[in-house]
């Protein structure tokens, strides 16, 4: 892989996601903590209006909005679309990019601690991976890298290359400590890798490490009328990334009554009971456990 | 007192707190759970536009909308101020209402787990306070009944007696079972003893308890340009209701440094980091211990 010169620290893709909003603040005043070797990194502030409003969005999903498709359809034009296009043109444009490599920061509201969520498995992201994992070891890695997602659309997918950081659990609209400081470190930790990458000085990584692959998203029982019959089990609720077994309770019905999980594979769940994705009715996300191999 | 026959179960009051909103669907689908001897039982959903709109409020808080003068004030018309104005025909009207006794249901984003404020300290908040505690040993009984607040502002406030159940902690726009199985047993708990309290046939309750009492809220700091300069102190969060001396650290700035706590008394926060007050930027409220003694 070529040497990635160009990076952007993407914030307030969602609007009432704290942490990386304000990380930003303290970024912009003190360039310096995101300087490295060889790299040009710049901020960028992705939904102001979202944040000015002290919602997710506008009109739309932003982290929705990057397919190469859409960013071409110029019918599509509310708030978030608009921003697409422009946040397009200043990182991208997507398929030539100018940007090589983007860090898109979010909050959840979900038990998950510091994720990082990686959208390919070559072998750049699976050292990432490692090395993000060898320096906090309370971090989670993930990978949406699915082939059938076909052209993402999320931010960080203008770039060749690109990560989501996650981190909860958060309520919307609120500033914790201890998860601003999951994700400055974790951030901080990401260009360091980026730039020993460059100067290929990466120390010696483990030849494999233990990560989840996202498999499918669960939603949450509904009526014929599409009203809510139930919410999550609370043995399941905060135990993202705890192993869920075909037979455990895993909604419980406003009558008091319970569904268990009845799939054919060990579950990972997790974005468990995430405020945000209520619109979608989606309950939680499913992974499997894996376990990545590095190339020596 | 007189006896209370009219009761008013109120959820929704704020459009993004769940368990209130969910258990009214259930309790209109099966009122028995409500039914009590002796009491009339009915149930209100306070801002339908904002769970509608998945959003605290739309132009105002509704739960500060209820003084008498803004009762009276027909300049006050937005939709918060309008639904007030219906909530205090159908509920009250407040100083002569038809209503004896109100359950107002809200959720906070802070770790107060089940909390129950009171509006005034006479012998009926008192003994319900006593009563909730015992049976409900994890619950917080919290007295906001300064004189100084004057004509309370709250949709409580409409009754001649009210009440505030206050559960946490839940995200906006979220359902955890454990926070909604504690309102639902709250609200239960509050019903019987409003029974008992009619028929003079409560059990013998403890001579005396401890709770907190309301004193002062405190805002985060900023500077001159009214922007946040910190946040809640890491070993603050969480520990609503825990004692806070003078000189322990309370906020952590975004530069890094940290502000104490130099109040005058041992202070008992709570509200910690809710998000909904950082519109007012309000950081916590504090509250001193007391002990509640029984007049037997």
């Amino acid at each position: 892989m070529n040497k990635i010169e160009q990076v952007a620290v993407v914030g307030g893709t969602h609007g009432n996601e704290f942490s990386g909003i304000y990380l930003l603040k303290k970024w912009q005043k003190k360039p310096q903590l995101l300087a490295r070797n060889g790299l040009d990194v710049e901020t960028l502030f992705a939904n102001p209006k979202g944040f000015e409003e002290n919602i997710r969005y506008i009109d739309c999903d932003l982290n929705r909005q990057f397919s190469l498709s859409d960013l071409a359809d110029n019918e599509l034009a509310n708030y978030e679309q608009s921003r697409a296009k422009a946040i397009n043109i200043q990182l991208g444009p997507k398929g030539s990019a100018k940007t090589d490599f983007i860090i898109d920061l979010h909050n959840t509201t979900s038990n998950m601690g510091p994720t990082l969520i990686l959208l390919k498995s070559d072998d750049f992201n699976k050292k990432m991976g490692a090395y993000v994992s060898s320096k906090m070891p309370e971090a989670v890695i993930v990978f949406e890298d699915q082939t059938t997602m076909g052209d993402l659309y999320f931010l960080a997918s203008i770039a060749e290359q690109g990560v989501i950081i996650e981190i909860g659990p958060q309520p919307q609209s609120v500033i914790r400590q201890d998860v601003l400081e999951w994700m400055e470190f974790m951030t901080h930790t990401i260009l360091d890798f980026v730039e020993l990458h460059n100067k290929q000085e990466l120390p010696s990584l483990p030849v494999s490490y233990e990560a989840y692959r996202y498999v499918e998203s669960l939603t949450f029982p509904q009526d014929d009328n599409g009203e809510r019959l139930g919410m999550v089990h609370k043995n399941v609720q905060d135990n993202d990334f705890k192993a869920l077994r075909k037979g455990a309770p895993i909604f419980t019905l406003f009558d008091g009554s319970e569904m268990t999980y009845d799939g054919d594979f060990e579950a990972y769940p997790h974005f468990i009971n995430e405020a945000a994705y209520y619109d979608n009715n989606v309950a939680m996300s499913l992974g499997k456990k894996i376990i990545v191999t590095i190339d020596q």
